[in-house]
């Protein structure tokens, strides 16, 4: 028997992890013999678009390399198919290409779209009455919003990033005598995860960031001045970090609704992100020395800074993903489940990809303050073990080095 | 005698290894009592704010964290001073500050305006006859544009974040199978060095970035737009970094020529940042996936992929400092001497600080390729030596650790 795997959805630090553990896995199990890589998600099956990953993973440093390489090597796609009861011909096509590679096991690394994929064709698998095709989800997302684990590989590694660098523009933002306001935009367009994250900073003394909006409260313009003009009257120099997804009352992106009718100098419609609009609106009604800092995709790509818990982590749920696999487990997606924060433990299990296909985990709202502006000891406690320890770049000529296929 | 330092302008990642340097040259020479860090630059001498070193640095450990702090630890400011022949007495009270603290070397680590302030001092210690009174600038920025030195501390870390965070940007913009453009903006407004540090990456063969932008060059958006439209043909994702201060013929800011007028929703005239503006200016015209990426300021403050190289140089040049003004040289900034490129080599060397300050070193024009969209060979071999190693973080709770006075 030969198995598959394919990367699918936005890329993240540890989604090539979770490819090295599946690849690494089957190296010691006598009934696999060839591990294909899928090129661009589930549109390289049905394209029959494969390469045979020993040929590509030739050695240790190889091997390594991949662990610590950002984005997707085998590439990604955003397809989302059909029911298999409205279109059967994509599933007969999926069966069909893995058939003829003798592929046994087919494991889907991605998010919640990838998962409604390993729920549709395993129900074509069970209605059609195939059972020598196994197919199994892998999670991943920066956003850390599937449900049923406890949280998603790729997470910690953007959570590092986010924590690392407020407290870097932290220090960047205490050298001058003035007051100043410094809001720092994730990613999270409905879940607060990633602005969350930055209150690891916290764990050596820091006292930013002071104040923390998430999607999952209600924001709002004159919530937001009132909260800047009392912490500048504590410290100099405010730190504030912002979903990109923040929420009006009426459950509205903050960002379209306040700046309905904004045109470009093209003429089109546009819309800055929620930092810029916000520093618009300090300079504009405090008078401050204020910037904006987005973090855009450097959250999802800093493998230099990649959290070592995470990328190991990544790799035991690919090896675990070949394990259940080889149980006879379908139509499922891996998971985390925690044991304990401290010390941190937990074991990987399985769910109905169903289960976790379509749907989004939202932060806590147990975990935010009452007044909506910061997140408390809970999340602390359940985010620091995710961005423990370090997994350092093989340098060359001074650069990161990074595996290409 | 006792010695100050303090820290002037925008911050970088090496600003500190250089107050480091200063500080542990004095360890060793037996005519230096203490060594005082002054706050906020040289408002700290006027109010008289310093604080003696050797109470804040009480360790390796300590002296380890601050090599690696981003940021002034000492604070800053962007105070420049009248010339003494027009109002002595700012001068009067700044060396009345230091003798009563029996201060006989004044370190200034700045950019040009510090060494402004370096030059004014030097001419009044002439005018007066003062001899006991040493001043010493020691150069730093990220935008590597300070005169008379091969290269300015900070500018290699800044370099390294950019090349590394280019690279990993690339990663990330390979995933998609359909085309795209990528538009990177570094900091620059008046020379393109850290936009070309990006060329770094081609070091282990990256193809990327395919277009460069810098201010000493011509920018429109004709050439622009047909560029682009150029290298799409050849590549899947186009990665394009471009200067924030690239000028029109006119020698305008083209994100100000190209947005003139532009409003913001609070009715003020707002112009986005050149990268902002050429990702509408793709989607508008050439239609195809595109974003913008604004390293902002994480150039100067990432101290987690600092070079290894800047921070060790830059604690040498503030060491040899401490030797120049032993040898009673005053008056002068602290300069590196290339000696070669491949091995590197270097020599430290001091220059008239007046010579140095107020104004601006470009990026050669003969290192930009003739249409002006890319750099030559000799931008590489010059900016690799500045990139090389690291400088691991200390780190605690799974964050790096600062040193904070």
């Amino acid at each position: 028997m030969n198995i598959a795997v394919a990367q699918s959805g936005g890329p993240t630090c540890a989604i090539n992890a979770s490819l090295a553990g599946v690849y690494s896995a089957a190296q010691h199990i006598d009934e696999i013999s060839r591990v294909y890589g899928v090129l661009n998600g589930i549109e390289g099956v049905i394209n029959d678009e494969m390469v045979d990953l020993s040929e590509k993973i030739t050695s240790d440093v190889n091997y390594q390399l991949l662990l610590r390489t950002p984005s997707a090597v085998l590439g990604s796609c955003r397809r989302k198919l059909p029911k298999h009861t409205v279109q059967a011909e994509v599933y007969d096509r999926i069966t069909e290409v893995l058939r003829s590679h003798d592929i046994g096991m087919f494991f889907y690394i991605g998010g919640n779209d990838s998962m409604d994929t390993v729920a549709k064709y395993s129900a074509y698998l069970c209605d059609k009455g195939i059972t020598d095709i196994k197919i199994i989800g892998i999670p991943k997302t920066i956003d850390n919003d599937l449900c049923e684990t406890d949280h998603s590989p790729g997470f910690g590694s953007a959570a590092k990033y986010v924590a690392a660098t407020v407290q870097e523009i932290a220090r960047d933002s205490n050298v001058y005598s003035i007051p100043s306001v410094t809001v720092i935009e994730t990613m999270g367009r409905h879940a607060g995860w990633l602005a969350a994250a930055s209150c690891c900073i916290r764990a050596n003394g820091e006292s930013a960031p002071h104040l923390i909006y998430l999607p999952e409260t209600t924001f709002s313009i004159e919530g937001f001045l009132s909260d800047v003009k009392n912490e500048m009257s504590k410290h100099k120099a405010v730190i504030v970090v912002v979903s990109e997804g923040v929420k009006t009352a009426e459950g509205k992106f903050a960002a379209e609704e306040y700046q309905s009718g904004a045109k470009d100098v093209f003429g089109h419609s546009y819309l800055s992100g929620i930092g810029k609009f916000l520093e618009k609106l300090v300079a504009a009604e405090i008078g401050c020395k204020v910037r904006s800092i987005e973090l855009n995709v450097m959250q999802r790509c800093s493998s230099h800074i990649a959290s070592l818990e995470d990328i190991q982590s990544s790799e035991s749920i690919g090896m675990a993903a070949v394990k259940s696999g080889l149980e006879g487990k379908s139509g499922c997606m891996m998971t985390f489940v925690r044991e304990s924060n401290m010390p941190y433990s937990y074991r990987i299990d399985t769910v109905d990809a169903a289960k976790a296909a379509n749907s989004e985990k939202f932060f806590p709202k147990e975990w935010i303050n009452a007044a909506g502006n910061n997140v408390l000891a809970p999340a602390y406690d359940y985010l620091m073990p995710l961005i423990q320890g370090e997994l350092h770049a093989i340098m060359k000529n001074g650069m990161p080095l990074n595996f290409v296929i």
